[in-house]
């Protein structure tokens, strides 16, 4: 029996279409079912695109809901690094609560799979991993949250902080962090040698923070990919931000990118305005994996962000330059099949058979959709409607 | 007597008072006034920020309510306007209409004041500039418009083009417009001299669309400094987009400032993340005024755009990679002060004695109001309400 049919809804902005939902997989797309629906659903003619994927974010440390911080950081990322450190114990920030709060905004706007980097330091230990993981297991049904041990404050300069990262994996973190080689650690054989160490010791996918600009960002992504071949971990490997392949340089990037290709290395990127970017459309023609994250929204970081990923896919298009209706596609793929992609995911999808995640969109095209981001949005998570009219259909603390 | 009261609201974030106005001015800010009021309205807490200006866009041009535009438009600046003109007189796009749907649009976001670049070649003649002027005088109580004529195809090379600029500026257009003196005119001394000799003439300012980056850029601008300087029009000329001050060579860029703050020409930039742009911070420094617009909105040359300049400001933030709560209030700077400044609108601010024109914004600081653009504004204009709960007050075609 059909637990849910949504009809009159155009998948991907085509024809009019039903989608029957069963056991929490999309039974059919097309005509409507014969038989009986638990529940129904007028689509109202919106456009279905599956489950927004959040690639790449922070849910420990934002601060939605808490007073308004006002920042007055210094301007170089360790600034930023320490500052946190230091405002995490004054303010306090509960992983937990905070965690919570993040997850139910992004499923209001239509993400129904988190990837979230987590901090692990000497300072904070392994609370903020303990905290998400609270709220993963709170959230079970709502939204898909994978957990990323992140050595924010450095891996090696900070002793002790191995072995938080393998008590992190232990206690359930998924995948193996890390940060600029060579821009925190000072040492890219020593950090690059223990993250991936740890990947293979514990059996472990690697998701690496790379800031790092021009020739020094190029070297240690030529590190990361070395390894990338040596351990045979195509199809494991994220590399965050990647801001040296937004170089204007080609006999310096392209190198890079065939790299990538050739060992299966996905490129996530926010499309930030202020820093050099990943060029979406040409890592798309070289058959690199590119996914998309809103990175850290409202915290002692920046101001910025509401954890919107088709609001992302707009900002990525206005980024890359994409305008014709042929090209906008590309900023939505980074935020749902590409995600889907980079984190492994299985049955990701708007095909019969697929987890029922997806997204109901008031548009008249897909670029529409893409470019102008309507809001009110329904959210589907395996066959559950867990946000209608762009609200969470569940209250978090 | 007071007109209007706005109760309970927050000038820039500041502490709780009352704004209290009459004839279209604010009579007084802070304790409530004795005495009866025509219409009293609660701020619920909001903080209350002038006006926003919106300094740049084409109201002619939209295709607001149309059905979607497909773009499969070529990638060099000429084939955007080139299939411009095409699709005008395919289309039609009725340039009252859509001015007019804009004008609503920038309303319900707060905006009380646009200046609009309006089409002016062989083709469309001057009837851009005569469906903007009767959109001005239809919403005349709801916002400012001011119109520049704008030779989007060139000057020179469509010859007939500056006698219509001569009618559009009889007709009503306030200012000469004029574009990349190098790239489409291929003739800059030719294409400034014309324009600034249009100006000279009718006593009117100036306001030129940049896009030529790098040197030639920065050639094109000295020859707009120098002839500013001759005709001794400080005050009165705006160069718009200006990439070639985000060039990354100071000794290209610095004398570029050095000659924009002493001759008093404002730049306007619309904070685009996929070109070199102004740097806000810098120009502020150097005393250059600095205004904000939107560019077109959902048009032929590109998807994107809601003509919200409160959402400009935080594009602007992001561009500028402002974080600080002390660096935030620059980027609204360019949306409200520095857009009425560059456009010398006179009576312009949250102070008595200036218009009532004035937005209210939920948030709980100024940095708040910026990073995170709340909606649902109030808007007002000389101290009528036209937009609540961030829908305008009153209906276009």
């Amino acid at each position: 029996m059909t637990d849910l049919l949504i009809r009159n809804v155009r998948p991907m902005g085509g024809d009019v279409a039903a989608i029957a939902i069963a056991d929490g997989r999309i039974a059919a797309i097309g005509a409507p079912p014969p038989g009986p629906a638990a529940r129904e659903l007028d689509g109202g003619g919106r456009i279905a695109i599956p489950g927004l994927i959040e690639a790449h974010t922070h849910l420990d440390k934002n601060l939605l809901g808490m007073p308004w911080y006002r920042n007055a950081v210094g301007p170089k990322l360790t600034d930023r690094i320490d500052n946190e450190r230091a405002e995490r114990k004054r303010m306090p920030i509960d992983a937990r609560r905070q965690s919570a709060r993040q997850a139910a905004l992004s499923v209001s706007h239509g993400t129904t799979h988190i990837r979230t980097h987590v901090d692990v330091d000497t300072e904070t230990g392994v609370a903020g991993i303990e905290g998400v993981m609270a709220t993963r297991a709170a959230l079970a049904d709502q939204v898909g949250i994978d957990i990323v041990a992140f050595p924010q404050s450095g891996l090696l300069i900070r002793p002790g902080t191995l072995e938080l990262m393998e008590q992190a994996l232990r206690l359930g973190a998924e995948t193996v962090g890390g940060i600029d080689p060579c821009a925190i650690d000072r040492d890219p054989k020593g950090h690059l040698d223990a993250v991936f160490g740890l990947a293979e010791r514990f059996g472990r996918g690697v998701d690496i923070h790379l800031h790092e600009t021009g020739e020094l960002g190029a070297f240690s992504m030529e590190l990361i990919i070395e390894r990338t071949r040596a351990l045979g971990m195509a199809g494991r490997v994220i590399v965050s931000h990647a801001f040296c392949l937004g170089a204007p340089d080609p006999a310096l990037v392209e190198p890079l990118i065939a790299g990538l290709a050739e060992n299966g290395i996905a490129i996530m990127t926010t499309g930030t305005p202020s820093r050099p970017v990943p060029p979406v459309k040409r890592l798309a023609q070289a058959g690199v994996t590119v996914c998309a994250g809103s990175d850290g929204i409202r915290d002692t970081w920046g101001p910025y962000g509401n954890a919107d990923m088709l609001e992302r896919a707009t900002l990525l298009g206005m980024r890359n330059n994409l305008r014709r209706d042929d090209e906008l596609p590309l900023a939505l793929a980074a935020c749902t099949t590409g995600g889907a992609a980079a984190l492994g995911l299985s049955g990701y999808g708007l095909e019969a058979g697929c987890h029922a995640d997806l997204v109901l969109v008031e548009a008249e095209t897909l670029g529409e959709a893409i470019a102008q981001r309507p809001g009110r949005r329904t959210t589907v998570r395996r066959g559950r409607v867990v946000a209608e009219s762009g609200a969470a259909c569940f209250s978090v603390e």
